[in-house]
């Protein structure tokens, strides 16, 4: 008798008739043979409105107790949960994080799990009860609630399922799985039966959003594999583990892509050591991203281009503008409407063709190329927006990814 | 520099703009030179939502389950609270029951406190912080959260004040004070500047909503002052505290009055020495509260009256006839349309002759009394509903507790 822990966001129990429909999932686990730990999030945009609540009293929340408010969110569905499961006459108990042995750093609205003390949930697993665990919360070492930030009930599930030696913890979500790219704008595309916790993360951080980078990097530590699957539909999901049981001539698993993206180029940098790590100090502080950075130096003077999110173009302008006499540069340009499209695969790494392939196939199409990023199991670059969707569709045909389900 | 515990109620935070107003009477009490400690309810109908929500899941929600669910109303408003203070430039924290150290019975739905430790309130007061606890909750001796039950919140407050060795528990309310009668019925009724523990319970368990009896217990036990005040005036409100203040030469403190009471005889019960306890013991196994209770027998049969509120009139009947070959009475009658009219003071212990004026002054006005009830500091009487306004308006001008506000 295995152990198997689930999550299911906040979509999935958004109303009392879908905590019915995963109290049955759970019971479907439970009557498997399993032990189950459920792990869930707040009810549907119940977060959004606890924020909007505390933004009409301050606008900026004190963090300690935006943590105290927002937990309240999680502790509503896994008591109406345990409700369901009961009436339905299984045996469960809810737990809110503390309850479920979670300490976290001492931090609040982005801590981490520093440790979990899982004697009372796995006590209560021996008794055949099912558990029923608030995700995204914790315990600081002073007992205050903290949160575990965004993607924070991903990564409850996968670190109880690791301090519980589960078998497996399946990301129960609103998609059916993990796909070669976005089958909302790709037709071809397919779900991938498994993924590598590497290429796992590389989606992720390009925008899959099924699953929290975090919570991937914590299974990987672990071995510990997830599926991810759909709280809807009864298929099969996308199973991440170890690339162990991979096709060797699959290199490229999938297609990522993401709009609304704005180059920045500061010209005629000094040739200084530390202007390269005062700009990205400089707006790290104001909490800009950046994704990609290409450097070109001449003889006398650096030119330094990045990528940011469209939105962040403003105050990105403003911060550079403000700190012109610290930064020494002589001007900057912009280029928005652009667009990543990135391919991911684990295969890549002995592949060493691969990314002159993605260029060529862009060339024949007439996509230009305005940045590229390269990683071992990925390619990014930077393309006109008009020409994103183009160019996923021809690289998701040349990688030979459409078509039907790809088997591991 | 004394603690003073504020106590503020569901209707006094049920709304942001409602927990701002909160607040600045917070900061005003702060002001004073005092440390306070603030409990608060759940926002105005958040209970009742929660309660909904559960029932859509069960008809009879799991009681352990059902805790869980409503003590995040109360979370809520600590953090909204807390915020509203830092917003303002007070140091201020909140706590749920058990951070704020109060353990209670293993009992869920209604638990009562077992024990306060104030230890890190006290240490927050010490560094000069306004601490803010979640009324209405505490924790098992097994780390599971309960409730108080019905008035939960007062008890928190007056618990907590005993705990801190608190100078006294301000209880905020929607009303101004206690009353000698209803201000809304009767309009010459004034408000009372002082009263007793004992007279408070007596009002408070004859329907003067105001303070729950349970904390009103509480408070006598640690001789803890208690003042009823409202939240959204500035006056004085009512002092709840030993009577060594008060006035001898006032016998009545106040009348009471409850409409919809219905009474219930049953007839032809044999001469058994349990044939009472066993009625009233399935009456309350089946969470039917009895009020007054009145015994006749004659040489062979006894016949028994009680009263109830009206709307347990169906159920208590289908009780009494379920258990009809247990019981062995002969049959029922009852009479509905009968209201509980009960003049209050604890000047009638040295003064036998209040009854008996009460009954007089009822007489002369043509009202009969039904059933009649004693104790040492209240006398109550039932009679026809549509003559209760005429009783409550004729004994508050006999006992001469019309006028302006009763000095202590």
């Amino acid at each position: 008798m295995g152990i198997i822990v689930q999550k299911f966001g906040g979509t999935s129990v958004g109303s009392v008739e879908r905590i019915l429909n995963v109290a049955e999932r759970v019971i479907e686990e439970k009557n498997r043979g399993n032990n189950v730990v459920v792990v869930v999030s707040a009810m549907g945009k119940t977060t959004d409105q606890l924020v909007s609540l505390a933004k009409e009293i301050s606008s900026s929340p004190n963090k300690r107790e935006m943590d105290m408010l927002l937990t309240t969110g999680e502790q509503v569905t896994i008591s109406l949960l345990a409700m369901a499961l009961l009436e339905k006459g299984h045996d469960a108990v809810s737990y809110t994080g503390w309850q479920a042995g979670i300490k976290t750093e001492s931090v609040h609205g982005n801590a981490r799990i520093l440790d979990i003390d899982p004697t009372r949930v796995q006590s209560e697993l021996n008794q055949g009860r099912i558990v029923i665990v608030a995700g995204f919360q914790g315990l600081t070492e002073s007992a205050n609630i903290s949160t575990l930030g965004r993607g924070g009930s991903d990564t409850t599930a996968v670190a109880l399922a690791a301090a519980l030696k589960a078998d497996k913890c399946d990301i129960y979500t609103d998609v059916t799985g993990v796909y070669t790219t976005d089958p909302r704008y790709v037709k071809t595309a397919r779900k991938l039966l498994s993924v590598s916790y590497d290429e796992m993360l590389e989606l992720a951080n390009l925008g899959a959003g099924v699953l929290h980078p975090r919570a991937v990097e914590f299974a990987k530590n672990y071995s510990l594999p997830l599926e991810v699957r759909s709280s809807m539909e009864r298929e099969t999901g996308t199973i991440i583990e170890e690339e162990v049981k991979m096709e060797q001539n699959l290199v490229v698993r999938g297609v990522a892509f993401e709009d609304e993206i704005t180059r920045v180029t500061v010209l005629g940098l000094p040739h200084s050591l530390t202007s390269l790590s005062t700009i990205f100090t400089t707006l790290a502080k104001s909490h800009l991203n950046v994704d990609i950075i290409i450097q070109s130096t001449t003889n006398e003077k650096t030119n330094l281009s990045f990528s940011i999110k469209s939105e962040d173009l403003e105050e990105t302008l403003a911060v550079l503008e403000n700190n012109k006499e610290s930064l020494q540069y002589e001007g900057i340009e912009s280029e928005s409407n652009l667009a990543k499209v990135s391919i991911v695969g684990s295969g890549m790494i002995s592949n060493p063709g691969v990314a002159a392939e993605m260029f060529e196939v862009l060339a024949n199409n007439d996509i230009q190329v305005k940045m590229v990023s390269t990683s071992e199991i990925k390619v990014s670059t930077v393309v006109e927006e008009s020409k994103m969707l183009q160019a996923v569709e021809a690289l998701h045909e040349a990688f030979e990814l459409s078509g039907k389900a790809v088997h591991s």
